[in-house]
């Protein structure tokens, strides 16, 4: 046996966390690692941001479409964005990784070094601070992201006042293209992926793919649209339309987009675009990342061109989820 | 169809999340709860634990030996362990739950009923804070604690010093007994479960099988060891032996236990205690919950009565998972 084919089942739980610890970012703001009962993060003005997200081999990704590099990525930068969108910054990240025994040692690998060029890309400073390696007969991810706030105050959901520009920052509708792409001309209709094909698409479409299967949300847009006085902001991980309204449910206001600004049907309803949704006061200095695509008015949920949208968008991992389809 | 028999792939997430957030823990140490990108956690002294685990279908829990509700009670206590055996209290969990479409709403309502319970008990003013719902052939609990030390310094695995005694709150082999009770009397060998057979071993061993399926960990323990000045301290997750020797380990030191107040061999290698162990200098007041098991002597890895001890304990999720036995 090769020792790079070596499984995490043949060589075990500890020697498996041996091989990836020195892989794994490291965190600027801990003062205990892993390996202990917990590790212990700093947390400068006393407040720490916490979300958790599960990836789920199927419904989340499928092994062939995205390699062990691009499920670490994305596991990692969907996180720091959900942070992000609390206009914080990440710090740290805890992981939980089940897979089955036969998993090559490589592929968990994989999955680290994706972690850590996402961090290192994305989020410096911020890393894996501990975690958990467990059995099971699919891969599963589990992460929890750590942040901090240092001096701005947390931007929700709620603060969206009328008349407020509403602006994004980092693209709209390549991932759901990346998506359509690789179901497309990849998937068999057994549900079957062709490795060629995928090799393939990401030739022809590098954009669309790539922001399906490696996304780069724009993290540090998060802290500078707190800095710029961001009154309410999400991470568009539902669609824009769907996301925009949860902004709108939970301020009281509607949302009206213009659709010469935000493009096309897949911008307003695609998923998985990571991009950040932001309201700012009309008189804000929006940071550069941003761009004005709609505003604030009298009245709830989301028009667009000043006419109700009512497209459902979004995604349940119940209802939606098909082995065979991206829709 | 009953409303009660409703499954989770027919309500879907929104529905389902919007069933089980009146049954979670409130955490006291929140100033956003869930709903938006991040909850919010507040941490007086600026220092956070964080701890993460994974619990899965199949090596940590048997659906028909556990339900929903032990499995949500273990998945909250083990974690709030992890906090514990810091020295510090739990303040918050997030929880990542994926489990088949098929599930009934029930079921996952029973889960959080389970984490309400355990919190309620064994870490008041301790709440889930956040979470994820997703999809997946078999359900699986990835939770995430984060804790405050509110004025005492970390107890890790590393300041055991020679003369310290060596001291366990909580009872130890119980449960390994009861898993061994449950796989003996209520498994096939074909690794189907029989409930009748689970409700008798519940009747006959009450104390056996709630340690195993209903752990109550000795959360405030861990506090008043910090407190009473413990040198070093963990939760013993797989087993006395294992546990010491890595608090030897990184210690630099031996641990020599007494088997007379250990108890028995089940005490010494049976996992999933949850209980303290803790080291702490002679002159200490042990708080109430502790009691002296052996001491910190010159040399390393572990004793009992003087004698080296080198029986592997502890469990590897890959190397010894079988479907259907407890070994």
């Amino acid at each position: 046996m090769n020792a790079t084919d070596a499984t995490i089942g043949e060589i075990g739980e500890g020697a498996t966390l041996a091989r990836i610890f020195p892989i794994l970012p490291s965190s600027r703001r801990t003062t205990l690692g892993p390996g202990d009962d917990c590790a212990i993060v700093t947390v400068p003005d006393g407040r720490v941001p916490v979300t958790t997200d599960l990836m789920i081999e199927g419904p989340d990704f499928r092994i062939g479409l995205s390699r062990g590099y691009d499920i670490g990525w994305k596991a990692c930068a969907t996180n720091l964005a959900d942070i992000a969108a609390m206009g914080a910054t990440p710090t740290a990240l805890v992981v939980g990784l089940a897979a089955p025994a036969a998993t090559t040692v490589r592929f968990v690998e994989d999955i680290a070094r994706g972690f850590h060029d996402a961090a290192t890309a994305l989020a410096p400073g911020c890393g894996v601070v501990g975690g958990d390696l467990s059995n099971a007969p699919l891969v599963m991810l589990a992460v929890t992201a750590l942040g901090e706030f240092d001096g701005v105050e947390p931007v929700t959901r709620s603060g969206a006042s009328i008349g407020n520009v509403v602006a994004v920052a980092g693209p709209l509708g390549n991932a759901k293209r990346g998506l359509d792409i690789l179901f497309d001309r990849a998937i068999s209709p057994d549900g079957s992926i062709d490795p060629v094909a995928v090799a393939e698409a990401w030739a022809s479409h590098p954009v669309d793919v790539a922001a399906q299967l490696r996304p780069e949300p724009p993290i540090a847009a998060g802290r500078a649209a707190a800095l710029a006085g961001a009154t309410a902001m999400l991470d568009v991980s539902d669609g824009l339309v769907l996301d925009a309204r949860r902004i709108a449910t939970a301020s009281g206001v509607a949302i009206d987009f213009d659709l010469s600004a935000v493009g096309d049907i897949d911008a307003l309803t695609g998923g998985e675009d990571h991009a950040m949704l932001a309201c700012f006061p009309l008189n804000a200095k929006l940071p550069a990342e941003f761009r004005v695509v709609g505003r604030v008015a009298p009245g709830d949920g989301v028009m667009v061109d000043g006419v109700p949208f009512d497209s459902r968008g979004g995604w349940d991992p119940f209802a939606d989820y098909s082995a065979t389809s991206s829709q």
